[in-house]
């Protein structure tokens, strides 16, 4: 561990979008390794940064959201959080989307790091923020969304890992972290 | 956590490939939720599923992976895993994987689950196992890989996340998950 840790970067000799609209933002890139290997093309998908939230409440138990999502045609149980707007505050956007999913406002904010959502693939990153429950409020849900609020222990969480509903991996990643476990 | 779990599923009016090869697989889906909103495009991404190790030596140290990641312009340390090949064994696919990457022929190999990789946009799944260091062997990397390994202790590990190092929040899960954290 003692090794300088960043390795040589590679070289981008061309890139071109794939496709760019709303939702979505992918680019191909030319690149030669730093040993002089061509890898083309190599594709990087560009989204907006995302903002999760690890939320309490009094009895410690954690604030889930459960929807259905058309990508693996199931519903997912996962923390409350979603994308940074343009120019918003990460801790902002957090506050935001855990008031719009849960109504749930939140105090003692903390921001607990910043990861990559897949470095092998992805461009941005997550920011994961711990808070407590102050109170609830009304929710503001888009009229695509179909929302569950729970608030959930330690042990009905790890249950719900195991019947495979809390299984969105980098939501478990940031239980972990949040939570000092690791 | 009484109620069903499963909530309704969303019609596919029309779907469309946006871009096929090796590397990726992008479909647009005109979708239609439970609650008649049309939501179109809805993209999704189709990888292969992958399959991750959290494998230890006889000190506990964990094997971890470093690698320039082009879509993040930096090195970030990761746990040794990948691509299932087409019709290939998830374990195996595990122990093909840390054998090219690290050398480590591995044994006590344990399956820890399965999980989204991203259900907002990704169809498939990582699969996770654990497994202790038997032997170490020559590697067996691609051209275009050039790939450090080391054994680091929990602490190191942390401190790893700390420095923004083992930063892949997947990887952060899989570790937790492994070593029964959460």
């Amino acid at each position: 561990m003692s090794k300088r840790f960043e390795m040589a970067p590679w070289t981008v000799t061309h890139s071109v979008p794939v496709i760019k609209d709303r939702w979505i933002d992918l680019r191909a890139d030319d690149c030669v390794t730093s040993g002089g290997v061509t890898i083309a093309p190599f594709y990087v998908l560009r989204y907006p940064d995302w903002a999760h939230v690890v939320c309490q409440d009094a009895e410690e138990r954690l604030c889930v959201v459960s929807q259905y999502r058309h990508a693996v045609a199931r519903t997912v149980m996962e923390l409350p959080g979603g994308v940074i707007e343009p120019g918003e505050d990460p801790m902002a956007a957090a506050q935001r989307e855990l008031r719009e999913e849960t109504g749930v406002i939140g105090h003692d904010w903390r921001a607990c790091g910043s990861y990559a959502t897949n470095p092998a693939t992805h461009a941005n990153s997550v920011h994961i923020f711990a808070c407590r429950v102050v109170s609830i409020d009304a929710r503001e849900l888009d009229d695509q969304e179909d929302i569950r609020v729970d608030f959930v222990t330690m042990p009905e969480l790890r249950a719900a890992m195991d019947r495979g509903e809390f299984s969105h991996l980098l939501h478990v990643g940031a239980v972990c972290r949040v939570l000092n476990l690791i």
